[in-house]
């Protein structure tokens, strides 16, 4: 049986006009412009897209919109936490209609919850939603979802999934070999880039990167190659990868960095909520013509009027002597290199 | 010049009725209840209250009733923290119409931000609020204020105080040490009531404290007997109270164990935001028992009718041979023992 | 240029007598059986082989009997850390005389320091160390080695790789992206087999892993399967190595349930020097019965007269579905399955 | 029934020579100068004593000059903490043979035990140890011992007090609540001078700070003053005490600042065993000048050449306003302001 949700999905960001509201029509050609560059998916209200910093009104004009322009193309999972259960079963009704696949929902936060009430909590709102659950663990923002939790959440039908932002690889083959002989069908979605490639070879269903919404290209090729099992490509890819991760990481303060590369693919973002202080806007605009160079290395963009230093050696394969210049041959007629 | 704001202001929680909706005629008996044991102000929207299990809306009820009901018997410090820059700012302006002393506003949580985005943040609020702001402080929930942030954000006149709810002693000496010699009127509560009298040892304005919603009286006369340098019987009272904490503490969550006492104190408190499982529900059962033993002690409440265990001596004393006679006589003839 | 050290090093356990010292030719005789099964080299005094409960006279009879016994058949690398520069470096002119290949120095440990005194401590061993020296970052146990820190150590011809025990797969990647460029001899070592596929995925040059001196063929083999991209069957093997581990250090404490478990191999190891209560004791019986049938899975013991649990199925592939069937048949061809 | 051991005990640094061996008359010296000073006792091979950079021998040494140095003057606590619980009873046999009052053991550390084997560790030590033994809580060092098991291992009369590092006053008035109805001769001493005086105030018997091998009048004299109620004035020089302790504490690492200390004092402490670079170096030499203003500003060396900054206000009493006056007259009059 396959899983209930694949693939790539974007937790994608949402540009702001100039009085700070949501700039629909922008935010409506990102849908597009994700949907023509292969994600399998779009996820609304993540931690990439802020959800905490809009209002609960605004939350659902994201989805609404995310879901009219999506129509069909690919499946919406909607961020759907809101300040209490019932709240959440409100915004769980509401993305239902809308036309969302399923809702995303993140363990509660501000408070660290202990696993009974984590498992309280989702229990209360499978057993009355209209529509598919992801769970969504981020324990460095929110109460940890252990693997015991969610092995007797697997057991509520409603519950079609998981999405994991631990990074951690050992804690995701845990939690597979906890819940897939009971629920071959429950997916396994990893929200950490870094280790995108490693997670696909341990056999995950797929990912909800915020880099998706600045690259979506390179994780899609990432995701493609490593299920037709040309791991080594993929590899090179995901050290390219990580590389401007960690630049993107590398801002102010999460997603700023995001927000930044993304204005580089000609998307108006527009001012983040959370504000910057003279030296951080300064750094943005630094990291900036970093992000441009190692976007321009791939070709997504173009690089600057004074060019971008050259590219180090591929860090992963120094010692695999007989397959060095092959992976770099492939890599050039894939243009790639 | 004397700190702004002092004493011990309650983080009262809200009653809710069988509709899950504000019990406002409770809350407004609770906050009439609170005052006339002698509390020094209300802090409505805390931690304790639950803050972000509310919606928008609902806080600003909570925020209105509170102010209406204590008509300017006690300064109200309301918690304003919103979505973003913007939404807090209208909370502001609004608990400012609503007659609040102060609002309180909690450093950003979810994402961990660092000091200089904490600073933007606090400072854009503080240039455009009404209102006087003080800080709050809660590292284990939300992004930590480090000294070199509080001392920079002191330097602006509308942030007036701060509430520090980590208990580290040292780091409030630390504090007061960094700030105080430019701000003698800037506030410094405490919110960890397991160290109130220490806290007030050191120097402290007052405190904000879950424990002062169930036993005002208690905590007024901590703070009280500290005040007039009564140290011994301060810290008396001091281990009890820590007893009493730590047994609420142990509830299923922060803070159902709370709303476990305020109800032996005679309030209908109602079922709680954050759903029970059944072993949780039964311990809660169990805790009241205790809690009702410990409260009994004080003579707050009637001890059950099947009796409570003997007291513990005071462990504070031992050592101080020729001390802990008066201790304990000077107890008794105030009730206590 | 080939990385210095590579494959599969046995961070080997001690065997004791009934008199507490080390059991020495029980211990040559591991050492033989551990040769025999294939491991590419030998690494005495590292944390599982308790090196903090040896004295320092212990720890050098240790590294003299391994260096011995292996008589140049594989390397030796060496756990040298002791009490300071000075005494490290005469274990380092001791070790480097018993033939050992290289030294492994833990990162200091107890006081937790910062980068610079860390790079300190490391320079000032490197300058003076007659033999190759490799770096040991073990952040949950000793001061963490970042990764600027090993860029400036790789500066240092005497050192000439690292093991690092945190698990952290995007760590690993940024460590050999940093490094390699200039020093493409540079070992990179995992101590953490939970992820021991993946690293090999991602390019480490081998691993230092307790498991390996339990299951020595089974580590062997899948770092064989890694090298030749064989990766389906090595993550078949990944998941059930992590099984292993998992049920081994849920023992009282580590290494104890890898004591346990080697013990079911055939050596005698003797009581060990971390006391155990009676409750331990009796946990720790119950685990061998269930480590034995782990171990029979793979046929490397007999399972218990009174039989085991059937295995579930591999829990890396059900969404693979046009590979299982192939898996699972290559599995049994090679009599693992 | 009195503790067994109270007052200010100093965890003594040890003085090198040129040779990096103990340099045995500056010890001999600095243990006169101490006592003459008041400390209530010495307190060998602890964390400010880095035992863990001396060898097995060279710690015997130290416990052994100190007993006869001190001959009695004023008790030995030695720390005994070894490889293993053998070598460790070796140590606690030799340290009774020495004179010392008692051994303080710190809990396992390198790897992070849980309780049941950090109470097994204890307990096994306790039934043979020739010595009373008192337990070493420091959990940023060493696995943590929690309250239960503190109760549980004070059923073992051997066992006669506990150090602990952690600075939670709550932590502490949770044990001392837990411990003394049972065993009212246990001893608590604190090892957190950040917070001496609400640590007395909460009734602890005393403390082994570092800092008191620095200006042992200072912690000498806020112990008298605490013990004789004089609360007010104590904390002005916690106040003050603090700050030279994070002076110390800003060190290149932990314990450097107090070895650069006591230099001032007029002690040859020789080149420190963890290397320092050249940047520390140059620090440590910065800091000097910081440590002796601040200690001239109490009068207990001359202040530098060119002279010190003015001090500030006292933090801790800017409200009481009827009181402030008070403090520095009597801080006048004993000469400390």
């Amino acid at each position: 049986m396959a899983a209930t949700i694949s693939g790539i999905l974007t937790p994608h960001m949402v540009p702001l006009d100039a009085h700070d509201r949501i700039h629909e029509a922008e935010l409506r050609r990102y849908v597009d412009w994700l949907i023509a560059r292969g994600v399998h998916g779009l996820y609304p209200n993540g931690s990439t897209g802020e959800f905490i910093r809009f209002t609960a009104d605004e939350r659902r004009q994201i989805v609404r919109i995310v879901c009219e322009q999506a129509a069909g193309r690919v499946p919406v999972l909607a961020g759907a936490a809101e300040a209490n259960v019932r709240e959440t079963l409100a915004a769980c009704e509401a993305y239902a209609q809308y036309g969302a696949r399923a809702v995303a929902i993140v363990s509660p936060y501000y408070y660290r919850l202990g696993p009974e009430s984590v498992y309280a909590y989702f229990r209360e709102i499978a057993l009355a939603s209209p529509i598919d659950v992801t769970l969504y663990n981020i324990p460095m923002f929110a109460s940890p979802i252990d693997v015991p939790t969610i092995q007797r959440l697997a057991e509520l039908d409603r519950i079609v999934g998981i999405k994991d932002s631990s990074g951690d690889v050992a804690f995701m083959m845990r939690l597979m070999a906890a819940v897939r002989p009971a629920r071959p069908d429950f997916s396994f979605l990893t929200g950490w880039e870094a280790v995108l490639v490693p997670m696909l070879l341990i056999g995950v269903d797929g990912g909800t990167h915020a880099t998706s919404g600045v690259v979506p290209e390179l994780t899609r090729r990432m995701f493609d190659l490593a299920r037709a099992r040309e791991l080594d490509l993929a590899v090179s890819l995901q050290y390219r990868l990580l590389e401007l991760f960690d630049a993107m990481l590398g801002a102010a303060e999460f997603p700023e960095g995001f927000r930044a590369a993304v204005e580089l693919r000609g998307f108006a973002m527009g001012r983040g909520r959370q504000p910057l202080s003279a030296a951080q806007q300064s750094h943005r605009e630094r990291l900036q013509k970093i992000l441009r160079c190692l976007m321009a290395d791939f070709g997504y963009v173009d690089p600057p009027p004074e060019g971008c230093p050259l590219r180090r050696p591929d860090p992963a394969t120094p010692h695999v002597d007989t397959m060095a210049d092959a992976v770099v041959e492939a890599l050039r007629q894939q243009g790639v290199l």
